[in-house]
């Protein structure tokens, strides 16, 4: 079976290390969402990508759901005692993935090809790609002015008001080159549970992203990343009502429609079956709280069960 | 006193510690030999403007003679782990003056405004200069080709054969803005007890840097890096026979001839004397090995006293 999963960050993955396990990893492609990418330091940072590489290579702090276990920020420390930025944490082992990026993007290298090298080079045996090469920037709108998703997020803690969204870039931004025919050529297409508008948004502006999930013979399943009324972390929930969509698997429906097939939601959120049948996709009930690996694995297993 | 030092790395560390113990740090101007700066995992290294800033602020790794005290190396592991060059080991500490550097030059800002910047925000009171903000690179010439410096002294070991040695670039470098001035207006000039090929070598190189040091009205001292027949530390010895020069403070006065005033030596080598003088320099005997601050006070303080 040959799964391509959209990803974001910290909630996709948990749900992607349960994947690995289910699936072949030489069958699984992630497309991640580049949106975050940011300039740090001058050197390009692109987080999504990163802890989706740390997390299945067992480098990923967990607790932080960032950032490579046991790192050190020494580095960090220096920089501020030279007056640069720390407000985004770079730790030293994880600021050697952004120094090697940055070198191979500097002498030409595509995102793509450095992606994959650096996955190569950790033991990444799944297949990573951008969602684009091109820069497309996920920026928040607040009363103060716009952000970008890291300064919105890190520096500022997502506590502004977010008044509007925007994916800079996308209307130029060609998808990777593997990414289109990654979801044409699926058995299952799954969007892990990250945040619909910054993890998501973002790989779904990407021109023919849509057309793509439209048009694939591939089931299209998602994993609702809120349950209740909550997301399970991050402020998606909020970010989904600023964007006038309802905190709940129906407002993650919602967003995914018109080409997604099946949600897997929260069994806590049964009653919201009828809203997102009438949305155009079937719900799917499971434990979607993944409070250790046992949890990832049976996950995934009943996303790939719903599929097949 | 206005005095002027001209300095390479480790050698004149020590010797520069006992000098702004002496000298008023605003009226203490240094020129840095940038000739050994090299690019590592793309960042602009300038390993003897570092050595001077760390040395002067208290931060220098006295046992190693280079990087950061207590420094980890976690960023070169993991850079190790990525396929990338562990050669030239860069300390976490360390790393960040590359990557702000770095930072700094791709935007714009000149070697010697960047040099400023790091300096002011250490605690560096002194003024350090580099002596050019054009590259200027030492390559020394091998039975196997040319090397960079760093690539023959540091991942070779200095064990190659040096059959010739080029500064490149240096036609076209100008001197550093206020290079050619803490020449001409200091009281004093005095080269560190550096390596007078591959630290000193390249400062000389500089267009307008002889002429300078012949036409200033300063007071112009050195102070031998070498002591009886070898260098005190490093491979000076074998890169001044390498070059035709006896590996003897005799030699180190053949490098500095004929714009030298004196050259302080240390006591065990009074044999010298005639020989000295017959280049046109006045010898002046001290203990120059620098086993502890005191002796670097010491020797800086009898080199002032030689040239007032």
């Amino acid at each position: 079976m040959r799964v391509t999963a959209l990803a974001g960050g910290t909630g996709a993955a948990k749900f992607l290390r349960g994947l690995a396990a289910c699936v072949n990893p030489r069958d699984l492609t992630i497309i991640g969402n580049t949106g975050d990418d940011t300039e740090i330091w001058g050197l390009h940072v692109s987080p999504d990508l990163d802890t989706v590489t740390y997390a299945l290579t067992r480098r990923l702090d967990v607790a932080r759901g960032w950032g490579v276990a046991d790192d050190t920020f020494h580095a960090l420390a220096a920089m501020g005692a030279l007056g640069g930025e720390t407000w985004f944490r770079l730790g030293d082992r994880d600021l050697a993935t952004h120094v090697y990026r940055t070198r191979a993007l500097r002498a030409g290298v595509t995102l793509t090809d450095v992606t994959n090298a650096i996955g190569r080079a950790l033991g990444l045996r799944a297949r990573l790609l951008p969602m684009s090469d091109a820069p497309l920037r996920t920026r928040i709108q607040t009363p103060d002015g716009w952000l970008s998703f890291q300064h919105f997020f890190v520096r500022e803690g997502a506590r502004p008001e977010m008044i509007g969204i925007e994916y800079a870039g996308a209307e130029q931004a060609a998808p990777g080159p593997a990414v289109l025919d990654a979801i044409r050529k699926a058995n299952a297409v799954i969007v892990c549970p990250s945040n619909p508008i910054t993890s998501i948004g973002p790989i779904l502006s990407v021109p023919g992203l849509r057309a793509a999930l439209l048009e694939t013979s591939a089931i299209v399943a998602a994993v609702s990343p809120i349950v209740g009324r909550e997301a399970v972390s991050g402020p998606a929930g909020t970010l989904m009502r600023a964007c006038g969509l309802p905190a709940a698997a129906t407002g993650v429906a919602r967003a995914y429609t018109p080409w997604l097939d099946l949600l897997v939601c929260d069994r806590r959120d049964q009653k919201e079956a009828h809203a997102i049948i009438e949305l155009g996709a079937e719900p799917v009930f499971a434990d979607t709280i993944m409070t250790d690996h046992e949890h990832e694995v049976a996950l995934a297993r009943a996303v790939l069960e719903a599929c097949a």
